[in-house]
């Protein structure tokens, strides 16, 4: 068991979660550390096949804390500062890189370093009273924090990302969901369980295959569109020398349902 | 007449259309490679100023063919799988590149290839009973296929995207109406004649300038912005030498509707 | 006082606006080069911390004035053309490049080059009255003016982009607000009042990290995942050496409001 986050699984569903629910689940230097490490060792864990990130108490998480992190931080040389900022990026990119689709399960708090676990989450469901602020501008800082900048125009469009970013206010749920934030809502009290159904029915497969839709998700976000095009045309090409294809294709000539093995 | 595909022309518009409406339009590898080698020469047809690709029978297609595709995949080298997936690859390179906007009119079942070829078009028309999904994880591949990791994030969002890419389910037609993958929705009775009177309009020019605008929208996908403006402002004087360009003035001068004639 | 364009300060917002309502506010050569020059030196301007660009007698701006500019363009050798369409890329280039947020406050006719500055500006806010329309396929020319085909689809979507930029037609308010073109909608006689008012609220600060904010909202555009990621990294640990970083968190353990001052 890890010491600053809670884990635990469901079948092959990993339920990652911040574990100080009275103080709304801030980000520490050792849980930012610990997550870091979490997601870069998934990437070689074949036992799990998608992680949620849940909430804990109602309560996503309430970012960096202002005792545990910002205080040290003003106190900080530069090459401390960019130590820090890189950790906290390191956890983006190995959520980006764990090769498994992640599910954000958002009620509440969800703000500052929250609000970016959740946005570089595959998918995200909110409940209704899920709050949503990229709020660095209300700690002097700029919005372009653990690739805001970046990543939010592409889920949310330009325009609403600017104002989120400059202004550091909450996107309410409803917000959330009719801009392409949250794929939908539920109620709090069936957040988890849906959030974790949905995993188990992504986990179902092809395995292999998600873990190349999300490489690639990624790989092209830069591309032409030619690159983009032939790098879909390799990568799908292996994708086709999987078992899973093959079971898939005598699954449905046999006229049944395809269970797939991740290979 | 094209082989493999229904093909006529309603004045300068071309309307394309799968042509097996009993098994609700699949594709083969005959259809790609007629397709892909239609809209390569589609390129220096002066002829065609647009395309309506249509449903048929009340379907777009159901994609790439269980049978006649999926099974001779299964069994391939990857030498023959690479040909396929580039093959695929190249039918929408050359929607992209043949210089005219081409308008999918999608009814009923879209799928796919089938939602990929939608995917590709410029201009999307929908009706209520379009279903539109990316249903590659179903037959056990990834996401990956044609472009779209690339192109369905800028078209509903990258979350939105995500979604349909992980799970392979249905969007429905008010979803893409709202995600802004359909430009709009109308009747299925109205559907083909709605998306023919879009084409024409469009085509009455400046068709020089929409080839323009086509190019560009592509060219600039992966540029800086300085870039973007920069190679905008070469490919705007380009069309401000276009005969189209004085016609538009003197029109306007004259108190008359221009009569562009794509030089 | 500037000749070819309105300007006025209220506190250390900067409001701006085009000069010929009686003709729904055109832009000419001399208004382009203009405020082209006004926004490069605002760059260095550290006595204004927003900018409002703000409607005027009721329209945002009708674009390029058909007798000022597409008359004389349509006599003109290409070495003058790419001289007019580098100059009007140099003001959305300049304004992108000012360091300080732009708010457009948009009402009734929003057109042409009208519509690309409001594009250009970071947030937006409109009237129901408001019509934004990239109209210039309507004068013979491309939809690739000054960035539009690399900025509009990130804004709205590359479908409903094509839309606009093939046909030339309106975008209404309503749609402008549904698809996160509009921040948010409000009525003509509270339009410019609620815009400074926004970006006064702004201006609060932390001015440092807003313009950081902005840098990196155009850096990142095209760079891939891991090195927006790294970019951020460092633009941040940047911030976090500010004063105005310091106060905040002094603030937040005195209990206070943070007074943010720009350093």
């Amino acid at each position: 068991m890890p010491e600053h986050f809670n884990l635990r699984r469901e079948g092959t569903v990993a339920v990652v979660s911040l574990d100080r629910p009275d103080r709304k689940n801030p980000l520490t230097f050792d849980s930012y550390a610990a997550l870091r490490d979490w997601f870069r060792e998934l990437h070689y864990d074949d036992d799990v096949t998608a992680v949620v990130f849940a909430s804990n108490g109602g309560n996503f998480s309430s970012g960096g804390d202002v005792h545990d992190i910002i205080g040290p931080l003003v106190a900080m040389e530069m090459k401390e500062l960019l130590r820090f900022t890189r950790m906290t990026g390191d956890l983006v990119k190995a959520m980006l890189n764990c090769g498994k689709p992640v599910i954000a399960a958002v009620d509440g708090i969800c703000v500052g370093a929250g609000a970016i676990i959740a946005m570089a989450s595959d998918l995200r469901i909110g409940t209704p009273e899920a709050k949503t602020a990229f709020l660095f501008t209300r700690v002097g800082l700029a919005g372009c924090d653990m690739g805001a900048c970046a990543m939010l125009p592409r889920i949310i469009g330009q325009g609403r990302a600017n104002e989120l970013l400059y202004t550091g206010r909450a996107m309410t749920a409803d917000e959330g969901e009719r801009w392409g934030f949250f794929n939908r809502l539920v109620a709090a009290a069936d957040l988890e369980a849906d959030a974790i159904a949905w995993a188990q029915k992504i986990s179902e497969g092809p395995n292999f295959a998600h873990m190349m839709t999300k490489t690639m998700l990624q790989q092209e976000w830069s591309m032409t569109l030619d690159q983009a095009i032939e790098a879909e045309a390799q990568a799908q090409a292996i994708c086709m020398q999987t078992e899973d294809f093959r079971r898939a294709y005598e699954a449905f000539v046999a006229k049944e349902k395809p269970v797939f093995k991740g290979d």
